[in-house]
């Protein structure tokens, strides 16, 4: 049987649940599963698998959409999740293992989306992904502004028309300006447990801030470095005895573990974003 | 203002959302926290926290409920949670750690419960009962059969009438007919990660078999011995170096804290029981 | 039999644990437990526990001290750790939860530690430990200068000549002069994850900032403000769901465990600091 | 510069550590890294790493080995780590996670082996396989006999000559037979938190005791099975909402992860086996 999700955001207000219930109840629909939230400030979410009951042979998602934005407030939100797997477009530096984790997971139809493109910098993993017979973009950004070297992507990412960029160990800043073109659209991998250690180089600030847990974040990006809605973090106890090298080498399993779970949800339409955080429904 | 807890059990069917919802909506109740789960044979379970809106000055919970049970089908558990804080006897041994964590956030009101009376088959722990003002009953098993030693029990429990039994660390086994008086109201701390090394001596069991976690469960008592629902685990990393000794003193810090976790959703009426599974909503 | 421990630091060099253990060897002592580290940057750093064999009665821990200082470069640091246990004064402020947990473990002899006192700004926590029958001194800080306030806290330290203070959640900052005096002897208690929220409301910060992920430190205090050398870190899984304040509940758990395991390493002799990080041998 | 790791099991005595110790002082070799450890039944363990120094070319390991057998005790063992990498074949039966995570590692060459071939009981893993040019034997199981299906395997490791077998999700029973040939030499990742969930359908089986914690553990197999020495093991939180699938999904991550640290604790030579505990030096 179709299943089908609702989203549905806007300020709370009486009746909301009501509302989809009801709306859900005459056409015989049956909800699989629904989860909402309500903010300390007043903002209601909601996030809803329904599917037909017996006597329905299919349910019409539009008409239940239709059928709602004529009884709920006008300043809420509500969309359908498409039900087809989201496209998304990879970009990488050097390092392999992120890229590897959503290589495999993909060649296994266990990613939830199509790998469309790798896009890198370098072409250090140009060998892997073509072991996966997925095109690999190659634009350096040697000897180009950065404006340049984005729209450089931009046109390759434009063949595409990606639904999410996913930043697997993308080294380069974005600038604010590409970064508009895929608003709550990138996801990134930090190697460290935000907010310590934005920036550069985190483990090597783990090492000589002599932290006892590593940890890595992956997050929605904005224009600000590192401070976009965190998706989801994980750590990794260390000691004296483990360098600044070591601590990378443990850190990638917690990257591409973390990494992999936040594109899970973000994938499934499990990831609302408030006030720079992340709602998981 | 006032607020309810609608706890809702029973077979799945079409519309039991909305048949709430649409109660609550029509008494200008507002819903705070709705948490539903159906489980994969088909039984549904929602736990709805409300209160009263603007317009209206008390929601009467009894009224709430009477009109749903006119709507939903009859084999449809309702219950209104009582507002009213549990009370509580706690079985205890020798061992401190987890009476001494109960006391501690008893006097100083963070507990979610009232502690009635402290009972145990030792004197050992007295002195520090006594420190906190509750009744300790020191009732011993020897030169009694286990029937005349939980009789006794039974006796003083009389006096006290309590909502919930909590074994923080009693070594002792109940008799199927003991269980029987407090069915899913008694709640153990087993020092394993269960069903990891039942019965006695589990740090013992888990050092000898050259584990590298140790872990702790809270869980409802039945008559099968460790094999009740399990409602909260946590664990401890260990390693060669640590005796079964040290794997002991490690643990009551787990015990403890898993311990109190468990306590706080049981409390807050959070806790369904399925099929020996528990489902937190 | 009665143990020692040996403890050296020093640049490392060759030799340095052949030296040890052939003066070890020819007074027939035996080493219980070795432990050693050489840092990136060339210091070693050991800790040896040994006792008497079967031939000898007492290992005169005082003369191998000797024997060892003939031997060892002039600028390794030796020294024997002192048998009798570590006495300590405790500071709070409101919270109660960490003084709760040393108060017990210390009432069932399992702190490594004789508490002499404890100090506080505010009289609340007085009623908790006069149960365990510790002096409470209410030093408050109205209407004094911050010097004034810490010289009171300096007198009354002066009759207690504690080896160590520990910061169970006193929420006030000292200043450098009242530092010097317990250089690397001070441990507190952070309530967030280092060098995360750094400073005042870590909670409130950590959930504005939406991390999934909340921590608590145990920490050398220096003169720089949540900066000192990091001993134990401990963290806790939140979602949207959780308020600061939740948070902060939460997080009371995560704290007195991290605090308690920091201590027992403290107090066993366990801890080394270079570089502003802890050597945990 | 050339490092050796020294490798020393036996009965405890005095001054084991002395002597390798002052063997290594007199040759000008310096200690890198030392470990060791005695159990509490009196068995001393002892890894050392070293190197020449600076006055010395190179250290010529087997000369100290040479030179400490004739002083060390008769009954104790002592080893020199092999230099080259280890070499390994891969047994798979249908799942690719664990074998992806070690072909990517292994293609990046993290994993401190050499995987010679890949050998399994079915074809599906063939073309994953065959992406990293590494020999792929299908070997069925059908319509042979236990003992004809583990000489076939058997001919095939022949031709390789592997120093470790890595059960990466073998879904097959060895037989005593086949584990002689290869004692303490066999690591499998099991899919459960060991002891609990011994044997077929540890997901299964956590899901139906309710648990809220899954995990996996690597081993080497011996003749009990599921009952070897435990190498490493790691868990994940689950609740209600989670089906037995759902268990197997997300414990993937866990095994993979747990079978490649496991892994690198054994080719870099750091485990040792007693009285069916490993000690991790």
């Amino acid at each position: 049987m179709t299943k089908h999700i609702l989203l549905m955001d806007g300020p709370d207000g009486p009746g909301l649940i009501y509302h989809v219930t009801s709306v859900l109840f005459r056409h015989g629909l049956n909800i699989i599963r629904n989860d909402e939230y309500v903010s300390p400030d007043g903002r209601f979410f909601m996030r809803t698998e329904f599917e037909a009951g017996n006597t329905v042979d299919t349910p019409d998602g539009q008409l239940v959409l239709d059928e709602l934005r004529h009884i709920v407030p006008p300043d809420v939100t509500l969309r359908l999740s498409p039900k087809a797997k989201k496209n998304i477009v990879v970009f990488v530096t050097k390092e392999h293992h992120c890229l590897g984790e959503l290589l495999i997971r993909y060649g296994f139809d266990e990613l939830d989306a199509n790998i469309l493109a790798v896009v890198s910098n370098y072409t250090t993993l140009q060998p892997l992904v073509s072991k996966f017979g997925i095109p690999f973009h190659y634009i350096a950004h040697e000897n180009k502004t950065r404006e340049e070297h984005e729209d450089a992507i931009l046109r390759t990412l434009s063949i595409y028309q990606p639904d999410y960029l996913v930043l697997a160990k993308y080294m380069r800043v974005l600038t604010p300006g590409f970064v508009s073109h895929y608003n709550n659209r990138i996801v990134n991998i930090h190697h460290s447990f935000l907010p310590a250690f934005v920036g550069a180089s985190p483990y090597r600030q783990a090492y000589e801030r002599g932290v006892k847990i590593i940890g890595a974040t992956a997050h929605f990006v904005n224009n600000d470095l590192d401070e976009g809605p965190i998706i989801a973090q994980n750590v990794q106890e260390v000691d004296h005895r483990h360098t600044a090298s070591d601590m990378s080498t443990m850190g990638r399993d917690v990257e591409k573990i973390v990494l992999s779970q936040a594109l899970k949800l973000v994938f499934n339409d499990r990831v609302f974003i408030h006030q720079n955080r992340t709602i998981i429904l």
